[in-house]
């Protein structure tokens, strides 16, 4: 190990996080342009049509909090892991990935949501869009943990804890991505509870001894 | 609360601050991207066209420096506080998100201003903009004040200065909302006026003894 | 001046510049944002709508560059500055508000350079673009020497030369405005030509004794 | 040489890479913007005009991987050089205006790639778009060997092995981007193909003594 962490320079998960922190706070703020202003003819309303853009409005409020609790995630668990290696940095890019791609289902989301007829759809995509960057995370844990880029002082059991919860995201998106076929508003309900129970505290890293 | 502060890493405020600057940088930017390049047919002049964006150029300059405003702000009393929490994290993207949201109305109210029909509205939903971010930044700053994550040693004096400060703002932006009912320049004007007096320096930090 | 300097944190210009790359970086990248994909119907070719865009991409290129040198020189001569007062830290976001502004002129100019009726105006914003930071720097400039807050170690001589240069640049996009109203070709040579002039090396800063 | 570097900042190289990183950032994050939400009328199948944006969810993953590679790349590579000077700093920016630039045929690849009559056109734009950066950045390390930038501490072996490699990629594209006009199918293989011998780890580099 001493061997492959040579050349390997103390700042480099930092490097990874500034790079990471840019992705979010580009991701993040690049939310607003998906929602174009309302084009009104003469004799409408220019209020209406702004009232109209609720589900842009929610969609951009959902997805804002949503990738915050990922930075806020990211920035916190990230610096468990106190050595890093070459798929360990291409597993957080496509991490990055899935987080970078979610203006896209949140766009359609805020067009489509008020529309009968494709809300499904929509509901669909949003979900399948919150499950790829839970996802992706989880890869990065799990990766991380197996090949042991964690710091072996923390509690195993808190690691434990971690995994699970993980896990259990994951699995919780997938289900409201199979329940948006029977019911995009149940499935929507899911979404939004997840993310208000990620708006709790995390569980503090416990260390050994 | 030395317990809390157990694996509190010392550059958590730092880091904080790169992300909310981050978001800054990027939604200033993101700015111009709302002004669209007009299409002239032939025949037509594009210096009319390019003339008659004033109302954009307009919101660009306003917006432009209402952001560096809070940027500056966030940057020179951000670091008032010496310590932070979980939920003083998520209420800074909160503030954020209001931050972000920016763009979207004064798009809108570029568009919009010099019709005469609408303009009221656009002019409603710009202040609405403006005390967005005004009221979110009131609350980390209450947040912070009241779970005491301020440093100590500041005089309280200067802090309640601070409170009533942003207290103010609030009011001023929420009538000039309400003015925007009546009257869209008036509101305007009282918009501009704030904006401008933004640009006074403010009260550096006064400590105790 | 001690006073002052009381609260005044070690790494302040360090944040102003950390802010400003920011927005240098994302008005550099979010030029290409301005090329929109040609759309072609069948029986077209994409091959020549792609062609027929190369106004965007000489524009693209001579907007990087120019926006590129804006960073290299801002991070070159902005630690001349060892000082930093609030009108200071405002005018650097008026002179960013000018960088942020050039990727709407550069969008203008790839849209209508080849456009015989709108050449003229197109270079005209072209040539008011580029004297807007410009000018924006030679402000910051000017009112950082007034109020001395360069480093009082570096030579007079070299102090001068700087502010002559700076005001030479102003002059000469000045006058390509001025000429883009007689031929626009002429005013987009001079405009090219000293864009190449600024990738000749700056010249080192020169300390007293 | 102890001259040119009396009043070179330790942290030069540092604050390049600090601008690159965020130009690397913002190009990654904006790929999203380029896939725009399908319009459907009523009765048409929004899942339908979701399936059918496949070539640009496609495109994204595969520039999105690539920009995260060169990121990956420039990172590690970038600190073998231990010196800078004026004109690798602008080659550098040459570099970084290939990188941003990948968004346009991104987008253009992902619009025309299932049109059978415009694909070749848009896979061979998009080889001269994986063919820009590659050049870039072959400049950048050829310049940064020839003016003695690099390390001197590193086998000169080692610093052979990555000119070879980087000149290679150059011919490979190429080589896709000439074949792109015969079959635009075997020249994306090979697109593809690279990018995924790009994911294997570097070599690390390798000192003297």
């Amino acid at each position: 190990m001493s061997q492959t962490q040579d050349h390997l320079h103390p700042n480099e998960t930092q490097r990874i996080e500034a790079f990471s922190d840019g992705v979010f706070a580009i991701a993040i703020t690049l939310l607003i342009i998906e929602i174009g202003v309302p084009h009104v003819d003469a004799g409408e309303s220019l209020a209406d049509a702004l009232w109209d853009l609720w589900p842009s409005y929610g969609a951009y409020v959902l997805s804002f909090i949503m990738i915050g609790i990922y930075w806020a995630n990211h920035h916190s668990f990230f610096r468990l892991f106190v050595r890093t290696d070459h798929y360990f940095l291409i597993l957080n890019v496509v991490f990055l990935m899935a987080i970078a791609f979610l203006p896209f289902p949140t766009a359609v989301l805020g067009e489509y949501l008020d529309n009968s007829a494709q809300r499904d759809t929509a509901v669909t995509l949003y979900a399948f869009g919150l499950l790829l960057p839970a996802f992706g995370w989880l890869s990065v844990w799990i990766y991380g943990n197996v090949r042991g880029l964690v710091d072996e002082r923390l509690e195993p059991d808190y690691l434990r804890f971690l995994t699970v919860q993980y896990l259990l995201s994951n699995i919780l998106y997938a289900g409201a991505l199979l329940l948006s076929f029977l019911d995009a508003w149940v499935a929507l309900v899911i979404v939004v509870g997840l993310t208000l129970l990620y708006l709790l505290p995390p569980r503090r890293p416990r260390y050994i001894g």
